[in-house]
């Protein structure tokens, strides 16, 4: 595995994969990997001839109140999980190369980025936006591969794709969670003992909600009360930032379900902000 | 030359141009072709392996009170006019293939789109951005040219290219104009006989500040209001939308001049809207 920290050598290197016709994945991460990184690392791995993984803390998706200086950090174990994943180039840039001091160019799809997480986040997935399609015109990569736990993140990149004709195809792969059902996060670790005990029910509540669809309720508003309800009495530390039920591909919202939905939402307990979210079937079967 | 009407058929062609070892050069263009444009065309011939040439009215940069109805066009003489300057592939699209009908994607430089033609033109460099980043990544261009009289336009693009790491290099080149000094444009057929008249005065009061410059000149105000005098007497029938001193590179507006600037101007003179500039410069020599 070469580890590459300049933006000039990942290009050439990239360039040089292409030339010797290899096609290329690339898993874009901000490091401190569980298992949900390795198994995107190892879809990836299976996509194309080389595996391209970067790790980069993108510090233009923090807004000045989060955890952008906290946020966890172990580069030499990443390596080693990286490597035995069969990463052929761990791609880890500083901030001053990869933005420049009047770097001052931005990628939005506002209709998506204002809401759920970015109203909370305002700047969150410009700055997201912004750093992928970076990344893929750095790596001309073939592939790329995202994880459906940022369900949004994913969306917004599909559609920045798609509406600006870059040559990548975007893969997802399904949320890794712990055996109790709590999302993997790199922001686990912010949780105390009692926060961590409370967590799963975030994922609980999910489940009940689609379980609720799935015997025919297709009010949104019933099936968020129902959650809400729970999390009332099982999270009595969290805080709800947003709980909304939205079209899964463009992410608007649906007030009555007469296609799949999606139910996302993010929860605040302690210093942590935890995202998660579910699809609710509601084809077919008709209330 | 081959005619392409279709981003995929596009994508396909030079994809197969650079698996060909070929290289590739755009230029991106309205259409209306004039001699500006033929210049392009030339220069780009001898860039690369291969001429694309886009044809596209790109309703995304036009405001709603703005000439995009009306924008002069001949297809067929444009058509016979890249094809003597050897190109090699016409892009046609479809303003409906260009912009599905949920288009949400945006690429902004907001501290360079929001000046000089920006203001009277809010939307119009987020327009010219995405599609030209669309064009970018549909040819995978080596190379693409501009032409200078859009100053501020061909500046955001090498800004935008420079912030993504867009794998292009901008080339562009000097403003062709008439025997008496008008700027080559396809909205001079708008221009009336007595506008046309007046309309070279632009130019020459640009020229008139130059020589001030040369003569010593530093200070901004005065040299603006050498021009302002100027066309006051000269261009009766104009009015004017802007006429800054700035820095060629980053644009911001320049009050000494220390360093060589960029003098830009838009006259509206009847229904047209004329943009020109010209380079001051001020190195060496002091006041």
């Amino acid at each position: 595995m070469q580890i590459i920290k300049t933006l000039s050598e990942l290009s050439e290197l990239c360039r040089s994969f292409h030339q010797a016709q290899q096609s290329i994945c690339l898993v874009p991460t901000m490091g401190y990997y569980h298992a949900g990184h390795e198994d995107l690392m190892q879809y990836g791995r299976t996509l194309a001839d080389k595996l391209v993984v970067s790790l980069f803390v993108n510090p233009t998706q923090f807004g000045p109140a989060e955890d952008l200086e906290n946020y966890p950090k172990d580069h030499e174990r990443d390596s080693r999980i990286a490597e035995s994943h069969g990463c052929d180039v761990l791609f880890l840039p500083d901030a001053a190369d990869m933005y420049t001091a009047d770097h001052a160019t931005w990628v939005e799809v506002p209709k998506m980025t204002k809401i759920l997480c970015g109203l909370s986040r305002p700047i969150h997935f410009r700055g997201v936006c912004t750093v992928v399609l970076k990344l893929f015109n750095l790596t001309q990569a073939d592939y790329a591969v995202f994880g459906e736990k940022d369900w949004q993140q994913q969306a917004i990149l599909k559609k920045m794709v798609e509406d600006l004709n870059v040559p990548v195809t975007i893969k997802t792969r399904a949320t890794v969670r712990e055996a109790d059902g709590l999302a993997l996060s790199s922001r686990n670790v912010y949780l105390t003992a009692e926060e961590r005990k409370q967590a799963p029910a975030i994922y609980a509540g999910l489940c009940a909600a689609r379980t609720l669809v799935k015997k025919g309720e297709r009010n949104a508003k019933k099936i968020k009360d129902l959650v809400l309800q729970k999390w009332a009495v099982d999270i009595p530390l969290g805080r709800l930032d947003y709980l909304n039920i939205v079209d899964p591909y463009n992410l608007e919202n649906v007030e009555y379900l007469e296609q799949d939905a999606l139910m996302a939402c993010a929860v605040r307990l302690g210093k942590a902000r935890l995202i998660d979210n579910i699809l609710l079937p509601a084809c077919g079967t008709q209330a």
